[in-house]
């Protein structure tokens, strides 16, 4: 059969990025000394030569069936990128890996467990001479509570559910529970599932006592990343769906040099 | 050239609606004296007789263009209605317009002007003998201020934005604006898209003094609904967005004989 | 604390359903001898008596963690629904489980095992004296060739991406894999996510064989689902992602009687 | 009363934008000698200086009211540039539209009138010294056949429903017919509303001779956009909604020292 992805190409443009997306496999994710399962949403990618017509897709999805049911980690993610470029001999070749993560919590009175969700992206780039990137994208559901609606007001302050996404470089991939940890603290409150009344009262109490505007929500993540060693680029931005208006307000910071 | 649609299909199955969705068209809508425009999806549908393998779907086509920049009414969706059933050859016609829908509202202290904007839907039908019913759905995003969290909490209230969904069949259709205000009407406090701070003082203030459970904010619009003449049959929800929490809060009442 | 749920109500109106929705939990389901991973989203609802002003949420999430990491089956759903209207004192309660289902199938004619992924939907409903409903959803990708254009044409036909939707009400849940072949055969072709050449040659050809409207797909998959006794009621649409239009095509097949 | 946003805040980070999104205004767009309505998505942003606490939101909206039902225009946006600046007294301001835009095409044998609608967004940042820069960004649907599909099968070929993605950097906007034009030519086939069965024979036929990849979508796109002195950056992508598969194919090429 003829391969026609091996024709010749005589535009003499190279493509940054080709490949496979929204394929979903089944993997894990450790958590500590715990494994949990992971229904991800998969995107593979190469760059193509100039002068070569096509790339033959097939091969980024042989390459996912054998991993599926594996377990995330550094090292997995180091063997599918070079999996994808020896069988596409390519230069470059990327991995991207979406998932709901959950968390445990205790609730903050009651202390109940509860499970919360977020939604992550993993992302792994390898470039000539095998140079690695790493990049790690979460949305953290918080509340905001308005600051100037607090101060003005005799009564209450509106607040509301708001979404953090931050996306940031690092060497290698942080704990995911801690980073959850360091975005919430920067917020109105965390949420939870589960509130028995006491754990409402404490909740509701806390986020009065502390305001945030989506400016502030993004400054005290940005202190932080800023300061940490471990992560070389980010960008952090702050959407709250404010519960007095139809739209939406926003915040973001982003590194000097990004190139996530 | 053979026309393949108009074969016989012998498995003695008739089809409840066949058509074409997800159609764009520009129109207008009538509010008072002001003309709006409306950018409207459309789906237009026919049933098919059990003998025959289908339908030409360009002529659904060909009615939206006639109608294309039109204005929005009751005699404009009859028409349509019944061009369909000229044009196809059937016993049931129905035409579905989704669009966004302009209030101008004043803010309540500074009195400024401001526009909020609400996603209705438009359908009519008409059966055997030209039988027409109307519908109309809209969806009323509110504030709801949750009453146990105002009341075990020394200070502060959990709120967060709503949305109301609302679906009524009717002889003929009411006024939007009639509509948004009977809904908001019933939620902790209606939206703006500007509030200057005397106004969100006010808008604060009111909230908390107007606690709603998602409970309390369906029963409220039942209540009008159920006594309102003009409306034949409804469904009626109420889905909160939690500040406290991930998971959403719903509640729904559904007209007894209800088939919209 | 005081409870303010339990305050009284007087308006006198009944809540049909009120619950939470939007919850993500792990779980497993069972296919054949394997059990598979599911990441799930949850609803859960009860109604409401009519002097009644509210219920107690968090009770959902207590049931929801306790059943978390288990296996999703008739037996379970029967426990959740009871341990519901237990906890809240109710006569009606409600669960919706939706999650992504993987298939494992060999590609037509290299024989390579590949996985493919549907979005169902398992839901219990409990009445009076505990009377149980199953309803079950799936959307099913498929592929769709237009006949008209194939008859009409020199050479090729358009074809492209379709979904068809296939809600039931069963007494006991069927095989999901025995619903997807169903479905499946009902198509211009079923897909899969990997084709090496020799598949997509395969595949091809016999899409160009088996054109398909989607009144023929939907008629097709009636002619099953009225035939099989363990379904009583059913509504099931196809919408086709039109390759040379920007709308999409769909159709409807509902039971006389529908209720689900 | 109390300004808090105007408060210090000591932490020294600078706030790259922050603003307001998912405002919806009625606006007017001139495509040659007709206005067309347009129901835009507003998102208008600013930077905030390291030691300012936070910004006064409703000002961007007093300013989107003041344009409403206006015409979107160069000039209208370097007003609407310059007034955020004046109001909110910042360096840096930006302002996007998102719309529906409508293109009226006669279909090709028939030559029947029918229209099609892509979805676009206007940007535009105003920097120190009020240096101006503008982005445009346009999805267009086309259909792509798939060159191996049609190369190896005795007959048919695979083809389906793609979405190129574009957004270009321009010192003065592009007229938007234009750029649709463009692009549809680097694709299998344009998209048409109606089809009549002559056109439909047309359309099947052309898009059997007209085989491509999304590697020859892209490429063909950058090779325009390249020679085309008028744009100055850009990043262009198509995803194929693959008829055979339930996975989606992209590829993506970007200008070196893209910055949109």
């Amino acid at each position: 059969m003829k391969d026609v992805q091996n024709l010749k190409d005589n535009r003499g443009i190279k493509i940054n990025e080709v490949g496979i997306s929204d394929l979903r496999i089944p993997l894990f994710i450790k958590s500590g000394r715990v494994r949990q399962q992971v229904i991800a949403y998969i995107k593979m990618g190469v760059d193509l030569f100039a002068n070569i017509k096509g790339i033959h897709m097939s091969r980024f999805i042989e390459i996912a069936e054998k991993v599926k049911n594996s377990e995330i980690s550094d090292g997995m993610i180091t063997k599918i990128l070079k999996e994808i470029k020896n069988r596409l001999n390519v230069n470059y070749s990327r991995v991207e890996m979406s998932f709901t993560y959950f968390l445990t919590k205790k609730t903050p009175v009651s202390m109940k467990t509860c499970t919360v969700s977020y939604e992550c992206k993993i992302i792994g780039e390898s470039g000539e001479d095998n140079t690695r990137w790493n990049y790690f994208e979460i949305i953290v559901p918080v509340s905001t509570l308005c600051p100037c609606s607090k101060e003005i007001s005799k009564y209450g302050a509106h607040n509301q559910r708001a979404e953090v996404l931050l996306k940031i470089k690092t060497k290698h991939y942080l704990k995911i529970s801690e980073i959850i940890k360091k975005i919430e603290n920067e917020s109105s409150g965390e949420l939870f599932s589960i509130l028995k009344r006491v754990d409402e009262k404490h909740v509701t109490e806390k986020m009065y006592n502390n305001p945030k505007f989506v400016e502030d929500v993004v400054r005290g993540i940005a202190s932080w990343v800023m300061n940490d060693k471990r992560i070389t680029d980010f960008i952090v931005t702050c959407k709250s769906y404010e519960s007095v208006h139809t739209h939406n307000a926003y915040a973001i910071i982003i590194n000097e040099e990004y190139k996530c």
